[in-house]
């Protein structure tokens, strides 16, 4: 695939030549699933403007349902339809109606259809990376990135990681909770000492913890994490004192040398290369000691494969002389795979995506969102409470006033909670946290509710149970029950 | 001390027999200790009314700091006492510092001196009760009594438990949340087999859950627990519903055979008096099996001690003739206790405690207030955010509308965040909690708190240290920061 010689000025898509270690069928396979999920979204307003023209001719209804059908794969609610003939159509709640149906398609896709799962002769997925990761000494892997739309899709694509062997909590500006990561380690410790899972207290393992910050390559004063004020030095020290924070939390509240292990990456938003802040021998990082993935990716991209690999592990080790062994064997294998998202980036949008800001098509509040592994796809509000999460949601909101409300659409807000099924009284508690904070959030952004600005759908989920997400209720529904359609 | 024949009749304090088993230098120096505290908040309307009408006299600042001293232990602000010849002293800032202040030194002594601490040979105490709870199969006690405040002194004076060595956690109706004790239950295991605390995890003990609803004997239609509607039944039923819901998440999440014990008590918040529904062989408990130890207490009060202990053993297993001989031992051990407390309750107020209904002096809100060991003083509303406590929120601002607001007295109200000093950040976490929760009780309840009926303290402690609380601000005091008084 190595064609002609390296492009000089900007480069389109069709020059652009593959890096050695680029997976192509992989690349494909992911791409191929990304449009399909964004042009099911992508293609509710141009349809919806359609149907909108029509509404006053006399076979209206059969001719918007036929047009839905065909564009959208489902039919629209009978009674929006029914009475547009009084006034007009109801747009806003029409446009509501259609993200929440595409939403809800699309995680009974997810859940059914596994399309992000690894395919046969992956041999490096699930099971294959939890024993890789046992031998690289680490037992779990726990990663919080901003909670940025545009770090969505940092597990699956960015990285190249089985979503489900590894532990995702998004944050605003990565700065994970400390008490949250506390108990999921003495959880993660107890289940190796009771049930010997993922492996038995005894191995020589342990958990490590990884902050992904962000920046814009091409714009980073401005499309950088805005949790830190673009300021992409301000990111990466912030993402290491909390690591260094968790590690300390560990260290004081537990005997017996209870420690963890530590990794800093960055992410350059413009092009999913990843910057990776190797640890020295005693586990140190600093924020300017980084390997620069993108620069790897320019110097290797024509070299044969086991050259590639060797200059990839040459790097490693050049940043930090002394990094354990069993690190640098994870950061190599997060470079390579790494590689091939920045390869299929360049491939389908050149020097850079083109959506280098916000882009997203609703907002997901609460917990769970397993489903969302693509960037830009939903703006996510990691949240138990309103109360809690104010500044999170007025950023939302925001934006989706600029994407949606100024063009008189609405902003649709999934309320969601996942709940573990096993537990008593789970589900009824992931209900009632459901109803509270739709109601809480209809109170704090009253205005935009009454004016039809502001739909929301709520939704469960038995996250233990390999089920399908459950709608509770919708304010874009007639009966507000949404997912009555067909 | 047992004097004369069994009274008929409504008996007075002086007339009634001493139990045989009742610890009376115990009871006297707990009963002193409450009078104390309770005596110290009762102190403040009758001296406040004093200088109220002193209030257009010439030399009215120094003779009211002159009475202040004197009744309350400390000085007023002089900013209050100043400005009260242009208007007239601003009573209801004035009460609420009052209440506050004699909180800060009731806290400050409690961490200081440890008043409620075991003393010299008192042989059940602290470790030994540790101990002696691992002899009976149990390396853990965790306690959910009701967050009604006729219930806060439960562990230490109606069950005689060292208050450092179970654990508590209130909550409305004692329905407690099962997420947060699967936590607990997670973090206990794992330090047993990291740590061997408090014993290894190979020793054959388990969790054991307590579970305390309550009723009133005199007016049980009323004066019950208001969160079962004052139904002694549905509150028994509820309770041991909550217990088997949390065995269940336990046997359902963890594997190798998993479980914990599990036991409910009712109490009769009239006189202090316990019913244990004792666990049959299989750990089953009933509703309506349980033993009555009010009952107890009228028919072994006048037998020798070794006579009195036998019939407590034989009632135990009357009541489930299967149960386990180490749960037994802990019962009988809880009901020999409680028979301190029922004496204490009989001999000091007779039949019944006089203030069967509320009586507290301050609202307390947030995570901590560990010195809460004593009946009646605070109104607990245990919570993180405001949005997810509005109901226990409510009812306590109902319940200061009727004893304060409508004398024209404010609501004081304590934010308190306590928070674990060895975690990096967790201090500045508490602060912004205690100002979130604040700001949140402000505009919530913002009618009675522009008019100065409700007034705010905000506190933080780090409950690893062995510290003091350390006050942040406070709505009544001039610079808005509590305690600057001397």
């Amino acid at each position: 695939m190595r064609t002609g010689p390296k492009a000089s000025g900007p480069r389109t898509a069709s020059q652009i030549a593959h890096h050695v270690l680029a997976r192509a069928e992989e690349n494909a396979r992911l791409d191929r699933y990304e449009q399909d999920v964004k042009s099911a979204f992508d293609a509710i307003v141009p349809t919806l403007k359609r149907i909108s023209a029509l509404q006053h001719e006399t076979d209206f209804e059969s001719r918007a349902q036929d047009i839905a059908r065909r564009e959208l794969g489902f039919e629209l609610p009978e009674d929006i339809l029914a009475d547009a003939w009084v006034e007009r159509l109801d747009m806003r709640r029409l446009h509501a109606w259609c993200t929440f149906a595409t939403y809800r398609r699309f995680c009974d896709d997810f859940f059914s259809r596994d399309p992000l799962a690894a395919e046969e002769g992956d041999r490096h997925f699930n099971g294959g990376f939890e024993g890789f990761l046992q031998t690289c000494g680490f037992h779990t892997l726990d990663i919080s990135p901003c909670a940025d739309g545009r770090l969505a899709h940092l597990i699956r694509y960015v990285l190249r990681l089985p979503h489900r062997a590894v532990r995702r909590k998004s944050y605003a500006g990565a700065l994970f909770d400390i008490d949250d990561s506390v108990q999921k380690w003495v959880e993660t410790e107890m289940l190796r000492f009771r049930s010997g899972r993922p492996n038995t207290a005894d191995a020589p393992t342990r958990y490590l913890k990884l902050v992904a910050y962000h920046f814009s390559s091409s714009d980073p004063e401005h499309e950088g994490c805005a949790a830190h004020g673009s300021d992409t030095t301000k990111a990466a020290a912030a993402g290491l004192e909390r690591l260094l924070g968790f590690q300390q939390a560990i260290e004081n509240s537990f005997c017996c040398g209870a420690s963890i292990d530590l990794l800093l990456i960055g992410v350059d938003t413009d092009r999913d290369a990843i910057r990776v802040h190797v640890p020295d021998a005693e586990g140190g990082m600093a924020v300017d000691r980084y390997l620069d993935v993108m620069e790897l990716y320019e110097t290797t991209a024509r070299l044969d494969a086991s050259r590639a690999r060797h200059d990839i592990q040459d790097a490693v080790r050049q940043t930090s002389p002394g990094v354990a062994e069993g690190m640098a064997r994870l950061i190599e294998r997060l470079i390579e795979n790494n590689l091939s998202q920045i390869d299929s980036v360049r491939g389908r949008h050149g020097e850079r995506y083109a959506d280098i800001g916000h882009a997203e098509h609703f907002i997901g509040a609460g917990v769970g969102f397993e489903e969302i592994q693509l960037r830009n796809l939903m703006y996510f509000a990691y949240l138990d409470t309103v109360e809690e999460a104010t500044q999170d949601l007025d950023v939302g909101i925001r934006i989706f006033t600029g994407l949606n409300v100024r063009r008189g659409l609405p902003a649709p807000v999934v309320v969601r909670f996942d709940y573990h099924g096993q537990v008593p009284g789970a589900r009824d508690r992931a209900v009632a946290r459901c109803r509270r904070v739709s109601e809480a959030i209809k109170s704090r952004y009253a205005d935009l509710f009454e004016r039809g600005l502001l739909h929301l759908m709520q939704v469960v989920r038995d996250c233990n149970a390999d089920a399908p997400i459950e709608v509770l209720a919708c304010t874009a529904s007639a009966d507000a029950k949404a997912g009555g359609h067909r």
